[in-house]
C-alpha cells in the first residue's frame, strides 16, 4: 500500500483530488478575482497578433508601480514560468546560477534546460545567509531569489536584500528577483531589490487569483536583456494571450483595499495552521508571506503515502523543494477544511513517527 | 536612405504600420473570427491552474477529429509555436533534424535552442524533392515538415507525403508535421500524414483567425513524448490560458461551411495576387494553400528598404526563411489594398533591378 504513488514529483497529485480528499498540496489562491478583472473585457477586440513584448497599455500601467520606469522595461509573459524560462535562454550556455535551497521546485529544471549550471547556498531557517551567500554568489552569473519564498514562507531581510544588491552590483552578477507573492506578505511592506543589474519577475496569479489566465512579466533596465527575451519569445510563443492581457490590465483597477483585505484571510488562514500544527508538535517555521508551511518530518514519503491512501489528505514532499526532511502544506484552503485536513493528519501520525 | 532600416528579421517592422502603410508583411487572417469563438464564454469560470496537458473537453473534441485518437494523445500549447519547441526540448541535445529549405523562419532557431542540430534539403519548386530527402533524413532523429509551406505557398503532392510516412517509419525518424494552414489548401483535400512516429502540430490561429489568442496544439501516439511535453510546460509555461481554451473549443462549433467561405476569399486573393505579379514580370509559385507568394527579387534588400521608406509597403525579405533571391508577400490583406500596395511596387520596379 506504501507504494502506490509513484512520488517523483508534485505531477502525482493531478486529477486526484474531489472525493472527500483535502489538498494542502496545490500553490494557488482558492479564493475568486476580484470582479474588477471581469470588468470592461471585450472578447470581441482585435484578436490578431499582439506586440511579443505585451499590449502597451498593460505596460504603460505597470510602469506606474516602477518608479522610474516606462513600458520599454517590460516584457509580458505567460506566467511567471515564462518569465523565467526565457532569462535564463538568452544567457550563454554553461554559466552559473546561483540558487537558494530550498527552492521553488521549477527552478533548478528551468536553469539546467537553459543549459546553465545551478549552485546552491543553504537557507538558514528559511532565509539567505549573507555569508554563505557571499562565498557562493563568486563566478555566478546570476543569483534567483524569491522573497516571500515558497516553500519557505520567509521573507528576507530588509538588510539581507540591500546587501544582496550591493555585492552583485560589485561582482556583475544578475539578480532574479520573483516576486510572485510580493502582496501575501503579512509582517512588513515588501523591499524592491533594485539596481540596473536587477530583474524583476513577477505575476498576476496570486494577487488577484487568477492563475489559469496565465499572465506575468519581467522587468528589467537592461534594454538587451529585454531585446534577447522578446527575440525568443518570438520563435516560442509570441505575444502572451490577449483577452488574458486585458484580464491583467482590469485586475490592476482593483481597489488598494483588496490587497488588504486578501492579506488580512491568509493571516488568519496562517496563524491558524501554524498553532495547529505546533501543537501537533511539528517543528517549523512561522510564515511571514505567500501561503505555505513547511514543517520538518520524518519518513515523509511513508507519511505521505499514508496521507493520501488512508486519509485522503494531499500534501507535498519537501524533497522536491530541495528539503529531503521536510513536508509542505498549502493553505489556501478555507479554515473548515482546514480543521478536517489537519485532524487527519493528526490520526495518521499514530501510524507514522513524523516527529 | 537605403539603410534606413536594420533588416535583420521581421521583427524591423513592427510598430511600422498604419499611416498609409500597406503591408503585404504580417503572415496572420485580417478577417475576423467566425462568431462562434464568442459564444458561451464565461469569464466567471474557474480560473485556478487548468491541467498542464489541456482541458479534457477541448482534448476531446480533437479526438473527434484525429480518427483513433483520445484526449492523451493531446497537448494544448500556447500556439503551434510552444508545442514545437516543447517537442525540440524534449529531445536529447546533439541530435540532428531535417528541415526542408526555405523554412518558415522560426525553425532554425528553435531547434537550435534546444540544441540540435538543423540540416537541410532544399525545395524544388518549393516542394520537397524525395531522392535529395531520402538522402538527407538519414542519420536524423526526426523531420520537419510544413505542408502547405509558409513561405512557399506549396502543398506537398500525396505521394511524397506517403513516401516521407514511410521513408521515416523505417529509420526510426520523427515526422513533425507543423499543419497550421492545412485548412487553406486551394487544390485539394489535405492528406494528413500519418503513424506511430509522427507529431502533428495545429493551431486555431489561421483557421479561425484568432492568432492572437495563442492556443495551439500537439498530437501524438508516443507516451512519453506527450509526457516529456508535458514535464517541461509544467516549468516554463503551466496550462495554456483557460479562456483562450475555451474560445478555441467554440471555434470548433463554427459549421463547415466556414471553412469553405474562407477558402473562397483566399483563392480570390490568391489569383489576384499571383495574376498580377505574374504580369509584372515576377518569376514564382502560385500557392496551393496558405497565403503567402514568394517570388524571385534580384536586389531584394535594396528593393525592400526601397519598398518602406519612398512606398510605404511593407514585404519580407526571403533571406529569413532561407531564400535570399526572393521576397515573401502575405496577401492576408483585402484586394483593394493589395491594388494600391501592387501598383506602388510596380513603381518602385522602375528605380530598382528586381527582375
Amino acid at each position: 500500500m506504501n507504494q502506490i504513488l509513484d512520488l517523483k514529483s508534485p505531477a502525482v497529485f493531478i486529477g486526484k483530488q474531489g472525493n472527500g480528499v483535502i489538498s494542502f498540496g496545490s500553490g494557488q489562491p482558492d479564493l475568486p478575482p476580484p470582479k474588477e478583472v471581469f470588468e470592461g473585457i471585450d472578447l470581441k477586440r482585435d484578436l490578431r497578433y499582439g506586440l511579443i513584448q505585451g499590449e502597451l497599455k498593460l505596460r504603460e500601467s505597470l510602469a506606474g508601480e516602477y518608479p522610474g520606469s516606462t513600458a520599454k522595461n517590460f516584457v509580458i509573459t505567460n506566467g511567471a514560468s515564462e518569465a523565467l524560462d526565457l532569462i535564463f535562454r538568452s544567457w550563454g550556455k554553461g554559466q552559473k546560477v546561483l540558487l537558494p535551497r530550498p527552492y521553488y521546485y521549477s527552478y533548478p529544471p528551468i536553469v539546467e534546460m537553459a543549459g546553465m549550471v545551478p549552485v546552491y547556498t543553504n537557507l538558514v531557517d528559511g532565509r539567505i545567509d549573507p555569508d554563505d551567500f557571499k562565498q557562493k554568489i563568486k563566478g555566478c552569473h546570476a543569483v534567483l531569489i524569491n522573497s516571500p519564498s515558497n516553500p519557505t514562507g520567509r521573507v528576507e531581510a530588509v538588510e539581507t536584500l540591500k546587501e544582496i544588491e550591493k555585492v552583485t552590483q560589485k561582482l556583475g552578477a544578475y539578480v532574479i528577483s520573483d516576486e510572485v507573492y510580493k502582496d501575501l506578505i503579512y509582517e512588513r511592506e515588501n523591499y524592491h531589490i533594485q539596481g540596473d543589474h536587477v530583474i524583476t519577475v513577477n505575476s498576476f496569479s496570486k494577487t488577484y487569483c487568477m492563475c489559469g489566465v496565465r499572465v506575468g512579466y519581467l522587468w528589467s533596465a537592461d534594454k538587451n536583456l529585454v531585446n534577447n527575451v522578446c527575440e525568443i519569445k518570438t520563435h516560442t510563443s509570441m505575444n502572451t494571450n490577449l483577452v488574458g492581457q486585458d484580464m491583467a490590465m482590469s485586475a490592476m483597477k482593483a481597489p488598494k483595499e483588496y490587497i488588504g483585505r486578501q492579506q488580512k484571510i491568509w493571516r488568519e488562514r496562517r496563524d491558524f495552521i501554524y498553532r495547529v500544527l505546533s501543537d501537533l508538535g511539528f517543528d517549523l517555521w512561522k510564515p511571514e508571506g505567500a501561503f505555505y508551511v513547511f514543517p520538518k518530518c520524518k519518513n515523509a514519503r511513508q507519511f505521505l503515502q499514508l496521507l493520501y491512501t488512508e486519509y485522503k489528505v494531499i500534501t507535498y514532499l519537501g524533497e522536491w523543494f530541495g528539503a529531503p526532511d521536510r513536508i509542505r502544506l498549502s493553505y489556501a484552503l478555507d479554515i473548515r477544511q482546514m480543521e478536517e485536513g489537519l485532524e487527519r493528519i493528526r490520526q495518521a501520525m499514530k501510524k507514522v513517527s513524523v516527529l
